[in-house]
């Protein structure tokens, strides 16, 4: 039996193909297709929110596994409470947010939704609570994407009959997770949108596959949109890929004629920045107005985690609402270029199932 | 016949794998070994030169095929004699590499050696003398490393049967470099060593086969080093792959006991850096205690092509002379993380090729 048919036995999926996503029905769609949804907690700061997401994730996914994606920084940021954290924001940043807003034409936000926390969900009490919820509801898998999770959380895991899994930027990350007790690496490589590190997956993935391959299954993360992708991730010695941006310009979103699909469908691959300023790490973004403000000279530096998010979150909010394509903040990995429709998870699954093949014809001849 | 067949058949070698190597014993060695060895020319300044070391390559290719890497920008860098140029480069800019050189412990070169001009290869003038010599040579290709050639270049190139191949960091690059004439295009990504763009080959490669694939054939560059790297190129949509960074760790180089193979032999994907410090252009080079310098606050801008290289030239020599492998200046890929041992070429590529075999079965499992 090869790595990947191990793995989909394991977890009792169709297709390798794990779908990282923040919407319960992207999640439940990819599921339902034949691979893995995998929810991301970091958005709900009441775990009661993401209880609910579940209990909507057990209900529609046709009886088919799925899992969860907590985030729990190797560096803990500064606990606190949301005002005790606010209170650390520096008001330049607050005044270059808030101009630079006023500048790119963002309207405030209607009173009721006004003063959006940013996300808390990286804190490792929320990221707790997530894990708490979480273990209540059927799933099937756990993974953390930054850093390993720490060990109880494993353990408690274990416990519950339920596997790790954990993204790693470099070979020596791999090497921690699996020897913390992790199940399944992620190989994410520069390209991936979000968090992401400085190796390009070309070189990451068989790296990753040669420190850890023989004790765990190591998937492919980060320029995965196309079946020669996939299988490149497989000729690189990656059981399975993970895939998080494709997802996004799909229709379960529900987003209806929104600037940030409207953005997504008409970036290039080389419309992405690799920046600090959504939570204070690196990770990458569509560039647009908004990154190129805070890439200009009166632009002050990103805080670190948790701030940097706290003091932007309202502004996110603000963008989305807004409904201008050239700003808004959006976490998407070069493989954008490549997501130039809406369409139905099934549609883009079945898509990259007959690619696969496809390529791996071709391959032969 | 497949799109690797085709291109072996018409460059007359026996595997799609293409060597760029400044050195004329390596060049010699790849196509001896039966991939296409490819001189790069831009370190010719006198191409007197040149003409020697390709006289050498007529000699030492056991009669198979070779060509020549030259460099012609897109944008024309400023023209002028060595001396003229030279006046352009900024007292402060020269104080600051005196100084790093002194803290970092660089000695002066000797009398004889001192004064290096640095390359002088990307003037246009100087690039067509290379491309004059080298048509009076047996040469099969002529690459050109940064943009399109210009369509006279290309034309004489045809009108001597010698194909024309570019190297292009984005599809719109590569749809330039076909209308233009070339008969090949390089897709190179992010993690590639020297010259590079910003997206990354997992990404790129596909890209630039959907954009000219169908009229030419497409070579994957940056991070390819193993066979299940070769073979990932080839699922993405690659006819073969173009190689650079790898074979610096090769016998031929006939260094010895060098701080340059040293330090690349220690080296981790991790340890390399895109900086403009080289030649004015963004280009991936081993990082250490050189490229961090030019990242402290005190550091100066880098000048454009061709004024930053006439800058560094001298410091290159010095501390390619002084033997600290913790102070070089070394373009080269995230892939030198494998480049762990010095081997001749034809072990190399041996290696590569039962590599290729070994990926393929797993693939097929």
């Amino acid at each position: 039996m090869s790595g990947s048919e191990a793995l989909c036995e394991r977890l009792g999926i169709q297709h390798p193909i794990f779908g990282f996503t923040p919407s319960e029905h992207v999640a439940a769609a990819i599921s339902r297709a034949g691979g893995l949804g995998v929810l991301g907690c970091v958005r709900f700061n009441d775990p009661a929110d993401l209880d609910t997401a579940l209990s909507f994730m057990d209900e529609n996914t046709g009886g088919r596994p799925y899992g969860v994606d907590i985030v729990m920084p190797a560096r803990i940021p500064t606990e606190g409470t949301q005002k005790d954290l606010s209170a650390l924001v520096p008001e330049g940043h607050r005044e270059f947010v808030e101009r630079t807003l006023l500048r790119l034409g963002v309207p405030p936000l209607s009173g009721a939704s006004a003063g959006d926390a940013g996300v808390l969900g990286w804190l490792h009490s929320v990221a707790r609570a997530h894990v708490d919820i979480a273990l209540r509801h059927r799933i099937s898998l756990i993974a953390n994407a930054l850093g390993s999770p720490p060990v109880d959380v494993i353990e408690r895991a274990h416990a519950a009959g339920v596997p790790v899994a954990a993204l790693a930027g470099t070979a020596a990350h791999a090497r921690r997770h699996v020897d913390n007790g992790v199940d399944i690496v992620v190989a994410q490589g520069y390209e991936a949108g979000g968090h992401t590190g400085e190796i390009a997956s070309m070189v990451l993935v068989p790296e990753v596959v040669d420190a850890v391959g023989d004790r765990v299954p190591v998937l492919a993360a980060g320029g995965i949109g196309s079946g020669r992708q996939v299988l490149a991730a497989h000729a690189l010695g990656a059981a399975g890929v993970w895939m998080g941006s494709y997802w996004l310009t799909t229709a379960e979103y529900q987003l209806g004629e929104s600037a940030i699909q409207t953005a997504l469908v008409r970036a290039t691959s080389s419309d992405t920045v690799r920046s600090r300023i959504y939570t204070g790490k690196p990770a990458r973004l569509l560039k647009n107005k908004w990154t190129q403000a805070w890439a200009e000279p009166d632009a002050p530096e990103p805080l670190p985690m948790p701030l940097q998010n706290m003091l932007v979150g309202e502004a996110h909010q603000r963008m989305s609402k807004g409904g201008d394509p050239d700003v808004v903040a959006m976490p998407v990995g070069q493989i954008v270029g490549r997501m130039n429709e809406v369409r139905p998870v099934a549609e883009v699954m079945a898509s990259l199932l007959a690619e696969i093949e496809e390529a791996r014809a071709r391959l032969k001849a």
